[in-house]
């Protein structure tokens, strides 16, 4: 395993596939952008299963953030080896609603976290939610976010109003 | 409002319609059984909105559950006013993709953590892990839920296997 | 707020999200060619729900007209702060089936009127419409665009008919 | 023409099929309860065009309600028909994604207000919402139907949160 | 109507949109082939009802060939004005299952032969199968084009097989 | 086979599988009413596609109809092997679009004229259209049927409106 | 584990739960028909992933059927933990897309052999084709069940066919 | 026939339509990859169906792969007429959900392998999979090509982790 044992994160992003990389990286990026550490890697639930289970059962990781398009089976895999929470992120291809139910119709007992459809700053702010239950700092940086947000819409209207709004 | 103010509780459920009581009903048990604090009641994001507004707002929960059918809002519109962790519950109907489709695919900057339809243990499972963060005792109650669910699946394997298995 | 209290109109045009523009504008200016007065705004039932309620309960718009994608929330949110008929414009994306269920599958007691994907013309025209049961000239208006519909599918079905036809 | 022409009323209802008819009634009792006039009749697009042409254009009904199930071409038909504004039921079967989507992707120029699957009261309300522009009475109306609805929910919180809710 | 009376024809092909031009090009090239006489013109259930009905009732063709998309509405709409047979041909778009199911999902009484998503040369083939019950020389037209279908594929298999098939 | 070589019939029914009969059986029991000859039988493309060839290529019929479920080849394979116009009826099961799909969207080259599901009264219909092109009775037979359909709304219409339609 | 390990079997045909028993005795009794040894067991890809994967690599088994309803991961864990074919049948349930989708959308690298809806009967049908390219005896039963398959088909058709097929 | 009856392979893919051919040559590359003879053509189940017939009844190749789109019958036509393996590559296009559901929706009794959409290698692999039962080479082969996936994941894994993993 070149996982070096010592290494601690809030957040482990694994992706089932290096194509998943973009989304991969908004994840990554949005979780920077509240100062969660993260570690983001690819593993895959039928290639490199054995890696998948090693990755989850010796990480300290609080939240994991799964990332795979088709029968997307990567975050109920994880989730079926921690009790950690899991969020699963379906990316698209040429069907879309395979990644979509593949995710979120878990069986009883092993739920994921499902977000949209390429949704990788969504399964971000998810996790940074959940953290935030444990860190102060979280729970203010995610109402300065939704401040922002706010603001961009609030920017946006005036901008496309011309016409009087 | 008759919610008492003083009333505290982990997770809140919030049903979109009192026809979704079975699921609610569901999402209680599995939380009462990790001896988790939940209350549930009925607001509907289009029929009561301020209800639903000052509920989420006024509560102390720390994990929303909301359960909805058709193009269903709730889980989105609560979602919309907290930064806490909200679950969302698709309910079956006569589309069934309408509101999977509804949860999950919601815009950036407000995540819903959607699981299957009708999938209200998997909902209380993951308010439970994600609660579990903050207390050591509810990770133990899912290390041994887990453990019954293994045991329950190796006696099914038994008990259908009268040939050798 | 930045929309003016004495600001009057026919109809308000709310988009979910500014990229939802280019399907705004073809609301609008189609509102435009038939006289009627409108203003176009961006304002979310995700990021900015308190605006959306304001502008909904302060505006003294006949209809409004909600444009969004994905799981879209917007137009039944807007139908759950007013009695005026509101029509929900679902926005293409990867998925289309989720803004079409999203905003035709509304629970009892809060319609919509859904139009088709994209299809802010019809929007337009379904808001003159209703508004033509308070103004004879728009009723006229409808009947001269019917007319010139009418004209430019006989003109396009001479130019294709070289063969007789 | 078995339709009186001094025959007066604010909505026409029209069913595609007499198997329509429990839809059907839901939108009556709907219009009823708001002390709206309505006319409920069954004429096809497909097997007597000409009536529902003829319905259509002798009719004075302000708005008109099509249900129909299957490649539910009547509301589409009735539009075709008038300048009156027009609410399309899709009505439930075996592909019920069939009713919904001839329904709502109607071509440019000619609007449906489409509503749920089977969603006959929300057609009714609808109607409603559209005729309270022009009547004060019902704008009253709709606004303690909100309520009702509002109280009715309110009471199915009361009595399913018996833990405290 | 600018169709001379005494035109005559075979198959008329009529398109919903001159934006269906492509399709109905291919249906009519196909026709060509075989030596059908054929109109091609536009048309529209919606926008010119009454244009379609009028050519569909003077109209001496034997078969009618519909071009549509969306809610395509009108290879029913034709079916519903003549006791001769309609081929409808759905066109692609965003959806694409919109046009497949409206034109196929037909209610009893008024048929409609649907083909595939934009196959035009099968709508057209479908025609002359039926023409050809009444005219021995298409029989023949039918077999040799189904021979030089054959050779295509014979020849396809030998260019691709370079390694002994 | 089982086929008297000397069996003449105009339209002959072939079901995927026994099955399918009650479908079958309205096509038939529609023919019928028509005094169109047919045929009834089951051959399978999948199970007995050698008899599938032999019925059809010694068959006179003039219309073949096909009626299957799931991923229905029948009436495909049908048309590989004739000039003749083959209609498909798709069969309804767990999944739907299966049957709608696999009849539809055949490749260039092959049509199927595909009715609804399930649809074995339209499938007749089609046919009885199609060989009112060779028979004047037919057509006058098509007439008075489309009449009595009419009758039937205009008496559920009568039935329906009891208040004043 | 309380699988013998001298256990030896042909195939192993693994149930992702014991409600989807009713498919998985339909693959042994289908089995056991073809004189195939087999062994049925419940093991869940979620819920156990380690007694599937000993059961895979301790196991013998010349070919795995693996059955399973929504999101269907386990006939994907299977492949991923051994060389030998591995046979998915998905289960139905609200949506059947999900485990038809899950199972045939497997990443590149590990293939599943997907066959349709509950289709137990052709899952052993499969196997037993695999396994009879090394057992003569097993063509030898494949082309009588063929035959046997072909003889009810044409009794069918015989009992059907009263009116002289 | 230009199929020299002397020609031997392990695995015959045939295509549906020359256009599937970037799929077909997937599947060849990745079997030559393999060592496995194998030959590729193109033979469609609707225009040339006795060709397929005679290429499947003479081959005595051990598995046959067929790649079709739309509502690819060729998969299933070639597996009524064999008792060997029979895999099925569904062909995207502009519904992808036809060929899907066309491939793994067979009728009992005629089971087909249904691999993903556009899915060569898959559908190469699991061929190469039946074959390793006859062959220890293979196995040892699909050991050494699972080695390379897992090796090829490992490395994206290391070249995306520049923080850490």
């Amino acid at each position: 395993m070149f996982l070096s044992e010592s290494d601690s994160m809030d957040v482990m992003i694994i992706l089932g596939s290096r194509s998943d990389l973009p989304i991969g990286e908004k994840v990554k990026s949005t979780l920077k952008d509240f100062g969660v550490d993260c570690k983001l890697t690819v593993a895959s639930a039928h290639r490199t299963p054995d890696v998948v289970i090693k990755l989850v059962e010796k990480s300290d990781a609080k939240v994991f953030i799964a990332v795979a398009g088709l029968s997307a089976a990567l975050p109920g895999f994880i989730a079926a080896h921690t009790q950690r929470p899991v969020i699963g992120v379906p990316v698209s291809g040429k069907v879309n609603i395979d990644s979509i139910l593949s995710i979120t119709q878990m069986p009883p007992g092993v739920p994921v976290a499902a977000v949209g459809l390429d949704a990788g700053e969504n399964a971000a702010l998810l996790a940074v939610e959940i953290l935030a239950l444990l860190d102060k700092r979280l729970e203010g940086e995610l109402i300065s976010y939704r401040s922002r947000q706010r603001e961009r819409v609030l920017s946006d209207a005036r901008e496309v109003g011309g016409d009087g709004v």
